[in-house]
């Protein structure tokens, strides 16, 4: 029976409980919260209630301290939640602590340490190099299918769903300018991108191998990589993004467990190439490394993608074991993004820069033509993944709405 | 007269003053300290004694609140140490907190939020570039002269001096290759730069004005951005360098404030393009952007170059208004490198690749020649500058150890 007034296969159920942060009215505390349904369950305030241990680890204003407790924590942890939410004597000890979502205001959910983005889709990254890259020989540069590529981005702007976005100033260069023109980017652009959330660090210069995937990664998020096109284009030869992306990165309110999502794993796409051994997972004991989630990308309500995760040629652990295998240390806290998700067909690509083919065609919205973002637009992923017994396993939404930038300085 | 017994024209006299965190002993707490001559003051423990309201500031494990306090809590609080450690009566009651520097460990002064690397040194750029690129009709990329190029590097492995350095492992695939090769670096190098160390925040969407430079940044230090060359040079098309980089970044133990650098500061090198009105400083009402830092960098002692900061083309005032120009915002305890600093001569150059033309010409050191870095190899970063009546201010040294990498996953 389902718990509380909770509807028969919710996707927020019992079977989900993701994590985020939480406060209620203008001045109160943050404290983690764990969603079940359209309700916040104040988890700190359940444990201190219950007598439960967990409640150090609850009781805080970010998900930190749990990221970094470690596997056997958190599965400790979602095993005392899970039946405070389905045992009768428990779920009328926690009643008074759930909060609906309409009365809450929600945090970003955990201390970002560093952020990773990745350029793991396969259909994406042949786009890319159709688009810009006409006349070479392969669409993909020679390293694509040797290793995930990636690159480093700036944490401190990394912001919680639901914050507005301000279009950035820069500098661009068309090619029928002769002096780069300064102004607010012309094209604004989403990427649609899954972020994974390091809980336990490691020890600088020992490598994490595939395998211990697991022991270091808490859960997943939806990520938008907010893109101006104008300035990466002009800025970004030789040593790769950085204005052109270091202006925002939303991620959802709510990191999902990845024991949340145990029924998504899913095989990767077939490898074309041999892979060295380090990221080799052709014989994994650890069962598929893909996960199929679903996801959905919608412009001011208006649905205009729906990027399948499924097609990822790069599976978050091969990404973990690559950003490490240099000796690199990861901290509690480290995210890394998958990089856009774009499946096969044209409905599936994950931003507008493959939407439009870099704006040589137009989406029709009902509010207007777009080829990339107009102020005020709002921007929303959204994404579900299979659950236990056919139930979805909802991911939630990360949305941000343009706003308009300074004028030029 | 010199205080306590240091030698006339000390490069750690009253003059400098630089930050740093220390502790006594195994398990002793880190505070701020202070360095004059060969010896540490306990910042904070001076401020008890002498009852004065920066206390709070100085008793700290890291330089981050002192950092956060801003411009004018640094000129006060510089204006007391001096004091202390000139004042005789100051000077009688903290004595006591004066350690010898051989006695204490010191720990990487604050806690590094986003770090960024710039590329800012017109030798450095078109030696890579004739390294690179020979067939290229300029050694510059178009943008190079409109924008300071920068991208953001691995806070969390970013290291205080003395740190030993595990030579990364990665994947490299020479021209003669067919496949890429897995293993540890065979080219792994130094780039000599000076970071810049970010004190007071700024609002997301809200650029930082050119002027604005000495309200944020609060001091320097030395830097050295160890780089891999083969797995950047495989891994960096398109979006970058990664790996090559990501495994450690060292600085030196001590901040040096701005405020003890202004006899060393200098007009930056002609400008050759037109600025955009935001990078255009050469109508700065704050004194000249440059500084006049001598280098000289040393592999088991031996003095190998000497690269002069004050031939960067862009300052460190034009890379933090570019930096923000899109709204990124600042944090405090952002750290952001020069990059690699190059004289014209020979001699200047800060990176071995520059030094051997990518191996193609050999160091000739007392214990061996080198092309790139062997195991054992100690690299040391020293630097002074001109102070005030002739005197030197010394910028302390980051050095770092090559230790062997773990063998092939």
């Amino acid at each position: 029976m389902p718990p509380f007034d909770l509807p028969e296969g919710d996707p927020f159920g019992p079977h989900n409980l993701p994590y985020g942060v939480f406060s209620v009215g203008e001045q109160a505390d943050r404290t983690v919260g764990v969603r079940l349904g359209d309700h916040v369950l104040d988890a700190g305030a359940a444990a201190h209630a219950l007598g439960s241990p967990y409640a150090t680890l609850l009781a805080r204003p970010s998900l930190n301290p749990l990221l970094a407790a470690g596997r056997t924590t958190w599965s400790d942890v979602r095993r005392a939640l899970t039946a405070w939410v389905t045992v009768p004597s428990h779920q009328s000890a926690v009643q008074e602590f759930l909060h609906p979502l309409s009365s809450v205001t929600l945090h970003l959910p955990f201390e970002v340490a560093d952020y990773v983005d990745f350029y793991a889709s396969e259909n994406h990254a042949r786009n890319v190099g159709h688009i810009f890259r006409p006349d070479a020989a392969d669409s993909l540069t020679p390293n694509w299918k040797h290793l995930p590529i990636g690159y480093h981005g700036r944490s401190g702007t990394v912001v919680v769903s639901g914050t507005d976005v301000v279009r950035p100033s820069g500098q661009r260069k068309a090619p029928s300018d002769t002096e780069p023109v300064f102004g607010p980017s012309v094209r604004l652009d989403i990427e649609a991108e899954v972020g994974f959330v390091v809980g336990v660090p490691s020890v600088m210069g020992s490598p994490v191998a595939l395998g211990d995937f697991r022991e270091h990664v808490f859960g997943l998020c939806l990520l938008n990589d907010w893109s101006a096109r104008d300035i990466q284009a002009w800025e970004y030869v030789p040593l790769g993004p950085f204005l052109g992306k270091s202006f925002a990165t939303s991620v959802s309110a709510w990191i999902t467990p990845l024991d949340a999502l145990e029924e998504a794993r899913v095989a990767p796409p077939e490898r074309t190439h041999e892979l060295l051994p380090y990221l080799d997972d052709s014989a994994s004991g650890d069962g598929p490394g893909g996960y199929d989630l679903r996801i959905s990308v919608s412009i001011n309500g208006h649905l205009v993608s729906e990027p399948p995760f499924s097609t990822m040629y790069w599976t978050a652990a091969q990404q973990l074991a690559h950003m490490t295998v240099n000796g690199a240390s990861l901290r509690t806290g480290d995210l890394y993004g998958s990089g856009t998700v774009s499946g096969p067909s044209e409905h599936e690509r994950g931003s507008l820069l493959e939407l439009t083919w870099n704006g040589r065609d137009t989406l029709e919205l009902p509010d207007g033509k777009r080829t990339f973002l107009e102020d005020g637009d709002v921007v929303t992923l959204s994404a579900w993944a299979p659950g236990p017994d056919g139930v979805r396993v909802g991911l939630g939404e990360v949305t941000g709405r343009v706003a308009a930038g300074e004028q030029p300085l």
